[in-house]
């Protein structure tokens, strides 16, 4: 192309123009094995309901980082919304917005990255548009995924089916995407770090399959992390959801970084974990399906769920024995963590 | 909210917590007549293929314009790709990144207008994204929009389908829309200048139903102009396309407005036209009955498809009664006009 292997994003690469096809044909039709066709809009003549949709942008700095980069995380990112309500993820379109400037080399490797994350989880993508902003109108790349499920059951899980007595489980360790990620994004010399960037779909299927009725909600703790994400959960049910925090897996490596920084792994954001809220009859048997899946190995049993007294409320058992209010985050610290 | 009716967007507001829902609330849902529920991803239950799907990303500069704003064209954008497939626009999606400092004010207007274009048009907004990005990193708000839409017949246009013989039409005058938003970011003192942005729909919907299989294709000339889309028909199609340059209509204040600023009108984006290519025996019912249509007066019969002798290619006779190769768009006239 006219900037060359190694060469960067030009204003004329989002003309719309012949400068704009070469850009699509050299750097995305390659990597998704597509048809330089440029249809308006893919034809899904084969899907039939009931489905799911959902969209995600994705502003992390930086755009890579141990475990990840911008390109699998918009792929694990909106694939696991879709998992969230129990549809299976099998669509996704994908919106570049380029920074002039931008190397096309670094372009590569995430449209790459994206590709390579699709075909794992055997996801399609099969649209998408690209962008070019001015320098200093962008940093180097942001990319939005719309992503398109079928639901394996219905109705989906849902928080309005959760139920007091219910059992709150996790799929695995907390915290470690945004650490990972604000690590690199500040040079910090942590050791250990790496995101957790992965899909969820191969643990909520049979999870699915499994439990039938008896899986209640599903909901990823992306930002604002755990606390955050149960805090939802008890208000759209009106229950109080008690946890135990002892119980809460935090890898050695995060729980120590969290503390030199003074943050909480609660809050941090994870993108390949997720919460499910079980029947309690129930609750063992998921917990050991998960522990017996890859990527499961982690799972824990971590609260139940109660009456709430006067409000919807989140009340955590602390490591030395004390109960406290666990609130949703407020203020800011972890920015551009997804 | 905690920054005023008329205050900011904080970098708080994409942190996924409290600020971040009460955003959600107090500018999306009220505007999109959603409920605050935070589900991960939007369930379709009654959808039934076969369906489209299609992604945007809207940078155009300045937000507001004369004809239109970024919500408005968010929705006409994605919507009208989906036409161009033949498929009725139903659900869309939006995914925002704000940059810090960005007016409340504003936000909400554009949120408004989606909202209001997304009525008018009968296409439900039915799931979104919110991020912020540090002042500097952006350009105030950048807008995404996948949708979602069903076909009327299948098989649906395509490119593939034009034949020498057929008829090319173009539903109204072109180039509005681009020297609209131009004379709105660079402030030049041009009358009558107002964007075409609208939807598409009403007008390809009864255009299907009326030819059926005489219908081959559809494409919108946004980005490169009504040159550059036919440029891509000829290319997809194998043909040589045929144009007459006096019939292509082309507004007045468009034509004056655009010979000062030595631009081709040809090259200018239009954000609710169409191009139509039909079977040479329907076209003079095609054009009829879009002029007998709200928003298809000015439609006309611009051109013909003819056998490629060594290449595709399109070729204008031009308005003194020359001829010559129209090439796609190069270089870089009209930056971020959608």
């Amino acid at each position: 192309m006219a900037s060359g292997a190694e060469g960067i994003v030009l204003l004329d690469h989002g003309s719309g123009g012949r400068a704009t096809h070469q850009l699509l044909r050299e750097v995305f039709f390659e990597a998704f094995e597509r048809s330089p066709e440029l249809l308006d809009a893919a034809l899904l003549e084969d899907l039939q309901g009931p489905l799911a949709f959902t969209t995600d942008s994705f502003v992390v700095s930086p755009l890579f980082f141990p475990g990840g980069d911008i390109g699998s995380l918009a792929v694990h990112g909106t694939a696991n919304d879709l998992a969230m309500v129990g549809a299976e993820p099998l669509f996704l379109s994908c919106g570049f917005i380029l920074e002039e400037g931008f190397s096309l080399r670094d372009l590569r490797k995430v449209v790459r990255s994206m590709a390579e994350a699709a075909r794992a989880l055997g996801i399609h993508i099969v649209c998408g548009d690209t962008k070019v902003v001015p320098r200093g109108k962008g940093d180097g790349l942001y990319l939005n995924t719309a992503g398109l499920g079928r639901l394996l059951r219905s109705p989906a899980p849902h928080p309005s089916r959760i139920r007091p007595g219910d059992r709150v489980l996790v799929s695995g360790p907390v915290g470690d995407h945004g650490l990972a990620v604000l690590a690199a994004r500040e040079g910090l010399p942590l050791k250990g770090l790496r995101s957790d960037s992965a899909p969820v779909w191969p643990l909520v299927k049979p999870l699915l399959e499994v439990l039938g009725e008896d899986l209640h909600a599903l909901r990823d703790p992306t930002r604002g992390g755990l606390a955050t994400t149960i805090n939802e959960l008890a208000e759209e049910s009106g229950t109080l959801i008690y946890l135990d925090e002892a119980a809460i897996p935090v890898r050695p490596e995060v729980r120590g970084g969290a503390e030199i920084l003074g943050l909480d792994p609660l809050y941090l954001a994870c993108e390949g974990r997720f919460v499910a809220v079980v029947s309690a009859s129930r609750a063992a048997e998921a917990l050991d399906l998960l522990r017996g899946l890859a990527g499961g190995e982690g799972a824990a049993l971590i609260g139940e769920v109660r009456e709430a007294a006067s409000r919807p409320l989140v009340v955590l058992r602390t490591r030395v024995g004390g109960e406290r209010i666990l609130p949703v985050l407020t203020g800011e610290p972890l920015p551009r963590i997804c």
